[in-house]
């Protein structure tokens, strides 16, 4: 008799976001009359660029021609793309990173799932706490985790790096030394970023321990402040400890568009085993490519017109993510991220709990948000928002909040 | 100090299709002047249909527009494309498939190479021998094959179902009961067919030991014969033993697209834990669903006038599996398959080895195939053949292959 994947039944509840639809969707039902307005799933609202829907229509056009159809797609993607990322993500920024290193998929979420794969079964992996959901889950099912602790909420078999306003979000070096590092900066929820010598200090433990990082920079885009770093690549040595994830979702709308890239760069290996063969061997085996329309599409992502296009997509992002970090402080909640990241991170009212404060929000504003207790033990008391939205509803989700 | 993952060690040499091309390279850089002819890799040559493009063209407009711009799809893909599948694919057909049992994903590949994780480890997988070889790799990466017998090209703990002549490729049901049967018909590589009664042994076998059928169903569009089932939900029970997995990328033309969906019925279960349960939680958990603007495109292929652009795209394939099949048997090859199925499986002139046919169809007739023994030890002495290419260099091909 065939038998289920029993790593999958130790998953706690459901995705985090499948709940917060749920819950959101249970109360659209029961309060027809109410108009909700979602800060919650980092989800865009503004459509894509004109530079990226112009490139679509020509490829889509392409497409209808046989003498320029595309069929499946080279396994790791484009050169065209690879050579855009590798000289507009990389090159301008000093780090030697070349375009057959770059893995083109179909988003960052899936890449930030698979990555664990290539990794041996029993390796030890660290995560900041709070943390987006995937990396723990992904290790959950593929049994890497031990067993849950329901009183404390953690698995006994990973290391857990706290980051609370207490260390300003900032998670300290692990005494126990991991296998597999999870780091995000700019940081999903926290919206804490990290400065180019914090960084170096994690890629330089990692080199003296042997451990790997993987670097989750889904958000660089957010960044204002120079001295933030937008690769990890920028880091002296990261090339022999670093593997990078980068999205299209945030920068340039992509969410529903689905692009994304892995960067592994040939010195990493364990032993002789160069982790770049076994990533390139997974694409070709599990994997048939993005779709060549969409390729296209993050072509015109590094177009001069794409270029400037985004820059006022992402400015107006931050225009929310101002406007609900000065209106959630205005409202007497202590508020943090929001600057170099598009999430605000603050901490719920006379220490309440993060699902209540979900259902206090969602009855009394008609906000959605994030719980932060869905990111890991070090989130509860605390809350996520995102400044995804559009303006308008962004503005009002606030003057709610603050009539409260 | 980090380590990769032993099982992608065992992998065999790199996957099929990219020695294929590699070997394809290789010569046409020794021999610029010669033209190729690509009957080997199982991808499309003409253009998308009209009414696919419409949808795409219509579907990106609406990416441009504040309020038609589509963010995250849902997770299990969109209602009105599960909604078209399931009343074409399945109702039409007397099936029994609700729209939320229909997994919207970016390819049967993915598809067929994931399905895996949701079974235990310690699982036992049937597969006919040659096979596509994803579903074996899968399970290598996955530590489920045991070991690789370099004498018979075996692993030690997979159940191989030969499938030769002398069997009218078509399996047997195995001795040795497996947790999880592999089938795919119209079959890749033989272009062997089967029938509603077989299938239906099949059935009845996995619901009596308490197996599960994973049947690839990619190549149904190109079945003519009403006898042939297009789907496993055809035979009386299925809806307890099989999980079936679904492409664009042959009916449609979608291999540079991307788009499958796979059907986990809610009956299928392992103790009281519904397999659909699990696949969505994979879906939630490290996928983040098809683009939408391809969603689109998708539904347009069960338009009227998709169907009826696609039918005539099918007949034109099927015109070159026609000539192919002619041509090489007037060659005096024995030849298979390519009359239900767009491949067309032949013997090996002289015993030859498949990689030795390779390399002499390459430099005599300059036209690439797909040696069989890539797709297992049974396939040796076996080519493979596909109709996707024009109709003109389809009939060239065969022209070079007579005068060989």
């Amino acid at each position: 008799m065939f038998k289920a994947n029993g790593d999958y039944l130790k998953l706690r509840g459901s995705y985090l976001f499948s709940t917060v639809a749920r819950k959101q969707e249970e109360y659209r039902k029961a309060h027809p009359d109410k108009e909700l307005i979602r800060l919650s799933i980092g989800d865009v609202t503004q459509p894509l660029a004109p530079a990226i829907i112009e490139a679509l229509h020509k490829a889509v056009d392409e497409m209808a021609d046989p003498e320029t159809f595309k069929g499946y797609a080279p396994d790791l993607g484009y050169s065209f793309l690879r050579e855009a990322a590798a000289e507009n993500d990389y090159k301008a920024r000093g780090c030697d990173i070349s375009p057959d290193e770059i893995f083109i998929s179909d988003g960052a979420k899936g890449d930030c799932g698979n990555i664990q794969e290539i990794f041996s079964k029993d390796s030890k992996i660290a995560v900041c706490d709070p943390v987006y959901p995937v990396y723990v889950d992904t290790n959950v099912m593929a049994g890497r985790t031990g067993t849950f602790d329901e009183v404390n909420g953690l698995w006994s078999d990973v290391i857990y790096m706290p980051c609370t306003k207490e260390n300003d979000f900032m998670p300290e070096l692990p005494k126990e030394v991991p296998d597999v590092i999870y780091l995000c900066f700019p940081n999903n929820p926290t919206g804490g970023v990290i400065s180019k010598e914090r960084l170096q200090e994690w890629v330089d433990y990692a080199n003296k321990n042997g451990s790997v990082i993987i670097y989750d920079a889904a958000y660089e885009a957010y960044i204002s402040n120079p001295a933030v770093p937008h690769s990890i690549y920028e880091c002296e040595g990261a090339r022999t400890c670093a593997i990078e994830i980068h999205s299209f979702s945030k920068n340039a709308g992509f969410t529903g568009v689905r692009l994304g890239y892995t960067v592994v760069p040939k010195d990493l290996k364990s032993g002789d085993v160069l982790l770049h063969s076994l990533w390139a061997r997974r694409h070709g085996t599990k994997y048939n490519g993005a779709p060549y329309i969409i390729q296209r599409a993050g072509e015109a992502v590094y177009s001069e017109e794409g270029k400037k296009q985004l820059k006022e997509q992402v400015a107006y992002y931050m225009k929310n993510a101002a406007c609900i970090l000065k209106g959630v402080r205005e409202a007497g909640f202590e508020a943090f991220g929001g600057v170099d990241a598009p999430y605000i991170w603050m901490k719920t009212p006379d220490n309440m709990t993060s699902w209540d404060f979900f259902d206090l929000l969602l009855d009394k504003a008609n906000v959605v948000g994030t719980p932060g207790s869905g990111f890991g033990p070090s989130g509860e008391h605390y809350f996520r928002l995102t400044a995804f939205g559009s303006y308008e509803n962004t503005v009002r989700a606030i003057e709610r909040i603050k009539a409260m």
